[in-house]
């Protein structure tokens, strides 16, 4: 019913809730002043078209869901965006949105790059993924595509985030990539199934990518284009930006020497981005409450939290023993958990974080 | 007798003063403590065999001269260089080197460059020259060579700095381009008429390039580079360092990105170089006294100097008849003469700066 990134409707969501927002778009009461009445009739001619019930058995079908702000897999990061962000996205694909968007980089780019340029960005996108960072990208032709090819090629973590629905293959040429990222990867839309891109969705899109990320590396880039104004958005969203140099002499290396020659950073590899994005703390700061599903945990970390007794601590060595891992391990893993959020030590005790389980809600309150 | 950049000479010219050194040098007096006798004895034998009135002949057989500290064509930025400042620089070719020096800019880089790094490097050294900024360069074989040619080309001002005396072609490849700078531009040395390069010598001349230009340019650079070098001391001395982006897949371009990714500018063209560098006033600050001969001046400044009367002070209108000029050119030029030193402004009135004539010593006292 809204477009992606309408800030009238993102102060309402903040101000009414979203049954208060159903309620007024449904009809009944009188609508705001700030609104025209033209605008409202929209709105509710739109909302009464809406078939939530079929849109979420379609993205089902395909293997997806529906994430929303105080959801478990909702990337809090998200809400840097104020009232434009997301009502909720559409997410196809097996692993968690949440966690896999904690260690994230953008790679993004020209659709009508060079060979260089698409090298490049195919390097960046498998260099991130071997050192366990999601690579995230438009699934566009040209950088776009590179990059997940990238990160699928070395069995890495990439998600594609759409102007379109996340069962439909855009641009038409790149079904089979998007088809491969739904199976490896996760795909990720603010579109309803069906639904297609525009131009003005292709620009909105762009901020998602940028505020789910740590930090965004454009790629070649024409003097006036997209790709800079995702760096952009990046930027004020105090997310790093990064751009890839290339031959002064290319028209489509002219953006990103733009960008380089303002606040952006030179990287001209994976491990120089990582070393920029990788050094502050994860954007899910410490003790508010586990980020990622416990099922998606590796098998020794879900030994070593069985292995912690309900109510009370323990120290590393008989939690070890419990889990059957090594102290080092053990201890090793205390303290990923701990990041995660799972577990908390006090001294030399460790023990289960409390927080309502399955509330979907976090124990200090927050969505 | 010295090699370039022999400190504990330089310490010495400073505390005894040129004829002070040649004294302790000829064999007179007690060294100073501070220098082994071995070393002593080895200044003493290459002192022995100085043959200055020869090297001048030779200087002057190929239309060059000796200019040192004092002299109204010394480069005074030179100083910046401390004790490490030349003892003086052998100098072939018509113009002016303090003049050209004013605005100049460095463009080095590898000697082994590619087709890029040489297009990049011509392109350079022509957009600079054709807005009246001298390019210097070590005439080296690459992206020198290409700056060079690059401003020959466009017709332009352009300093080769030798490793060598001003009468040596070296590299021998390079014989009829260090030809043309000598017609068209200048060549500078520290070595004597006849002098030949060695390993430490080219690395010392790459000082001399840093400290005479307002800021050196990279244009291609391994990651290991004497161009680097020369940018880091361009660095030291407070003058601008810039690099000029390429391939991330070229090794030639690796030292240009390391130095871009540390304090130096990101540029693309002679336009972002002049930006950067004509952002700051003169490196002679006014009221220093001359810093051109006057017979380097232009037809029009001539005239309006020539207009100025020999003790009292005169209107620009009256200059403006006197010189046969209009108002405002005259009072253009007169500006241009007061950055130059010639002339001072008292309100309406200008006139000429006082300072000994000839003397080669300005008014202020220093040289």
């Amino acid at each position: 019913m809204v477009e992606p990134g309408d800030e009238l409707i993102g102060a309402w969501l903040r101000r009414l809730g979203p049954r208060g927002v159903l309620r007024l778009l449904a009809g009944s009461g009188e609508p705001p002043s700030e609104v025209s009445a033209e605008r409202m009739a929209g709105y509710r001619s739109r909302a009464a078209e809406l078939a939530p019930a079929a849109d979420l058995a379609d993205v089902e079908a395909v293997g997806g869901r529906f994430v929303c702000p105080g959801d478990r897999e909702w990337p809090r990061q998200l809400d840097d965006l104020g009232d434009a962000r997301p009502i909720g996205l559409w997410v196809r694909g097996r692993p968690s949105l949440r966690i896999w968007a904690l260690r994230s980089v953008a790679v993004v780019g020209a659709r009508a790059c060079t060979d260089y340029g698409a090298h490049v960005a195919a390097t960046l996108g498998a260099g991130l993924a071997e050192t366990g960072w999601t690579v995230v990208s438009g699934a566009a032709y040209g950088v776009d595509g590179a990059a997940h090819r990238g990160a699928l090629g070395a069995g890495g973590a990439t998600v594609g985030v759409l102007a379109c629905g996340v069962d439909v293959a855009y641009p038409r040429g790149h079904a089979e990539l998007i088809g491969r990222i739904a199976e490896q990867g996760l795909l990720v839309a603010e579109l309803p199934p069906g639904g297609h891109p525009t131009r003005s969705r292709f620009v909105l899109r762009n901020r998602v990518i940028a505020a789910l990320t740590r930090g965004t590396v454009v790629v070649e880039a024409k003097y006036r284009s997209g790709s800079l104004v995702t760096a952009r958005q990046a930027q004020k969203l105090g997310r790093f930006t990064m751009g890839v140099p290339g031959p002064v002499t290319s028209g489509l290396s002219a953006g990103v020497h733009k960008l380089l020659r303002g606040e952006a950073a030179l990287v001209t590899d994976a491990a120089e981005v990582t070393e920029l994005v990788g050094s502050i703390g994860d954007l899910a700061p410490e003790g508010r409450g586990p980020v990622v599903p416990r099922d998606l945990l590796d098998p020794v970390s879900a030994r070593v939290l069985e292995a912690l007794p309900a109510w009370t601590g323990a120290d590393p060595g008989r939690i070890a023993r419990g889990a059957c891992t090594g102290y080092d391990d053990a201890l090793a893993k205390l303290y990923e958990l701990q990041s995660l959020g799972f577990v908390e030590r006090h001294g030399e005790r460790w023990q289960l974080a409390r927080y309502p389980r399955g509330s979907g809600i976090d124990r200090r309150g927050g969505p």
